[in-house]
């Protein structure tokens, strides 16, 4: 299956082959977590944490189940969720009197105890993160980390004194996920959505959306202001240096296992997995080249690479195997480990190594005498190469349009919209696609017109078919 | 509260002083775990980490929901499970076809997948494990990390192609315990269970069990020999060197938060927790002694102090906060950090730190010029003597008997049985006690008398009152 002509059908035989997780699990839409995948989306979860705990946010585990009275409680939120939670009605051999909500997402497990641990302003601001798994019944066909219903996940919850710190703690998010990104080569946006489709009680949501090769975008995470949209309901409040009593504002922030399903959909290809040097299992493999008269030198000396490139930190797997080295570049590749260094007994009489990048089949030799240096800065090499690949391709997709006559296919439209609800919609429904929103902070001003109506605007939105 | 007077009011209390988990959220038996105790769990999990990933076992993520059809193949083990698991019968709107089991534990979700994935010898042995939350509805009182609802929970799964090499699989699991409770401080006893306290579905259980300082034991995990009781129903075979398919042979090892729960009921003493230094999140708190004329100084070498032991390697809090020393030795002592390290005038003048233990209150000081070497060392010491004196607490609470007559009150007795169900419900009926079982690797022969029937036997058992 080729990538340029089905990406849906590649992208699923890619995790196959790749072994990333298996969908024959007997219930559809939870996937199983198979050493290779799981091993991956640990590496990002170690990023997340890194880069949240840098910032004073503190790991905790709530509950998974939430009562349904607890999870009703902000009217906008429960409207949204009703038709996608699962349902603990019964214990053992008993009925439950409360039912329970397996979370969806954390706010109302949260906020109750949010409401007891808040006191006076010298709580604040409050900042907690969690990893864990949450649960969501789709409807819409199912797709390995990009539509699941059990969602690997992390979700970050804080609150504050003002509407300005809030805001702060946004800019935050938005720094932390320009780390994260980096790690994961990914190239996204950053897009206020659109009032209909914000967060169920959010004041205001940022989508994060990558742009797969498909010309879809795949929306990776988001963050949300609430103001006091939840701390009224659940009573959080906290007092002021001069005794009065105030609602916390909040935000939250949260990504998925959908950024492993960006990773492979932006820079896997044909022969398998391309992983991004910082969350590669093995960032390089060695296979020794053998041949009749120096297998013993072949064998000892890719013994000492090995040796010297996991001594410098680097993840390095040394495939021994008695197989044909054609069938160990094989298997590699359908891994994705972004270079593999072949030593051979030309390579040590010329005090080489010899490697091969994944991303674009190069080959050349690396000086034997420096080879971890020469290894980490190919690696970066490798990296940035990767990231600008992607961002070429997300540029490519992007097209301004002025009128609503022969709009392209698969592409991201850029538009000048007034923002009112009519003319967005009118937009949507025309063309099946979805107003992904403004640019969160833009990088110059907009002065155009409304595509719908024609009325002036400084707005100026993207849309987009979303996977 | 006093640990001597009454030990569970007692362990509840240092629960909520050291803010390890909170038990107000709105679903009982479902604890919040806060920052603290969350991040003593995780280090206790990165040590279970360790050890499997050293002895080949994979790390996977199963889903966490369960269809009722796969959970009843195996029918003692739903005959074990059925009054205490958690149903999903809803799913937005919709009543499901098939309810789901949250999972209890993982045999019915792992095993339809590994009838899957084992195809031939060469597939075996198959070694996996997860670290996840698992879900039982508790029916008698709840109390923090020893009996809740959700419990934190690893657990490996292994298939084997003889009953030996599962054998072999149990032997390793227990050269992995002794390491892992060693970090812990923790001794515990390998008892082999009755046949009808065994694991539902299981050929035989080795529990492991740890004394409190009450007299009653704690089960902190299980070993389980599974032999084809389970490759039976879920159809777990593979093809052995002849072509010929069989059964594997399988084993299960878990251990959960109870572990964090031994740790504190253990070591803990009327000030707060007692932290082994491998799970301290601070294995030294650096508290500086100012006085007016030497601030500065002070301040200063505090901070070399800190930045020195860090580059050990070690985990240290400096504790700079503008507050009286006495108020931070209170603080620190509830949390458990191992070692206090104070810094003043004279300690500088004498070239020492002065360190005060936290496990016995013995002070002293530690030469300045190898202070990194001096605290580790001195972790080591409070380690071993943590170790030694809950070894001792185990010791104590050991009776050998020889009749039913004046069974002693909160002592694990040890006593001869013959091992039949008669003789064996006839002891635990009339005292209300547990027979723990017989050694699983017993340290010398028995030549005794069945305690009930006076018949001459080989084997020994211990019996306690459980938490």
């Amino acid at each position: 299956m080729l990538k340029e002509e089905n990406f849906n059908d590649w992208y699923n035989e890619i995790v196959e082959k790749a072994n990333l997780s298996d969908k024959r699990y007997p219930v559809k839409g939870m996937n199983v977590w198979t050493p290779y995948g799981w091993k991956i989306m640990r590496m990002i979860d170690t990023y997340i944490r890194q880069e949240l705990d840098a910032t004073d946010h503190e790991e905790v585990c709530f509950p998974l189940m939430i009562p349904e009275t607890e999870f009703k409680k902000e009217k906008d939120h429960i409207k949204g969720f009703d038709s996608e939670v699962y349902w603990v009605t019964h214990a053992g051999l008993n009925k439950l009197d409360v039912r329970l909500v397996v979370r969806p997402t954390s706010e109302t497990a949260m906020y109750p105890m949010f409401s007891l641990w808040i006191r006076s302003h010298q709580d604040l601001p409050l900042k907690v993160y969690q990893i864990v798994n949450t649960f969501r019944y789709e409807t819409k066909q199912t797709r390995a980390f990009i539509r699941v219903r059990e969602i690997h996940f992390f979700e970050s919850h804080t609150c504050h004194d003002t509407e300005e710190d809030a805001q702060r703690q946004i800019d935050e998010d938005v720094e932390i996920l320009s780390k994260i990104a980096k790690r994961l080569c990914l190239p996204y946006t950053l897009l206020v959505r659109t009032d209909w489709d914000k967060f169920p009680g959010a004041y205001y949501t940022v989508g994060i959306d990558t742009v797969m090769p498909n010309g879809r975008t795949l929306q990776i995470g988001s963050i949300h202001h609430y103001r006091t949209n939840f701390s009224e309901p659940y009573n959080i409040t906290y007092e002021d240096e001069n005794g009065e009593h105030k609602y916390v504002h909040q935000t939250t922030y949260g990504m998925s296992e959908r950024l492993l399903g960006a990773v492979i959909g932006v820079h896997a290809d044909d022969k398998g997995l391309v992983m991004p040097p910082d969350i590669a299992s093995f960032q390089a493999v060695i296979i020794p080249i053998l041949s009749k008269n120096n297998t013993e030198l072949v064998t000892k000396e890719s013994k000492i690479l090995y040796e010297v490139l996991t001594a410098a930190g680097l993840r390095v797997k040394l495939d021994d195997r008695d197989a044909r080295p054609g069938s160990k570049y094989y298997d590699w590749e359908i891994k994705g480990v972004p270079l593999r260094l072949e030593l051979g007994g030309r390579d040590i009489e010329n005090n080489v190594v010899t490697f091969v990048r994944r991303d674009t089949g190069e080959k050349g030799t690396i000086d034997a005498a420096t080879v971890a240096e020469g290894t980490k800065l190919m690696l970066r090499v490798i990296a940035d190469s990767m990231y600008a690949k992607a961002k070429e391709i997300q540029e490519s997709h992007m097209q301004d349009i002025d009128s609503m006559e022969n709009i392209p296919e698969d592409k991201i439209l850029r538009f000048g919209w007034c923002g009112c609800p009519e003319c967005g919609h009118a937009f949507e429904d025309k063309f099946d696609i979805k107003i992904l929103g403004h640019a969160y902070r833009p990088e110059h001003a907009y002065k155009g017109k409304c595509i719908v109506c024609g009325k002036d605007t400084d707005m100026q939105v993207l849309a987009a078919h979303t996977m």
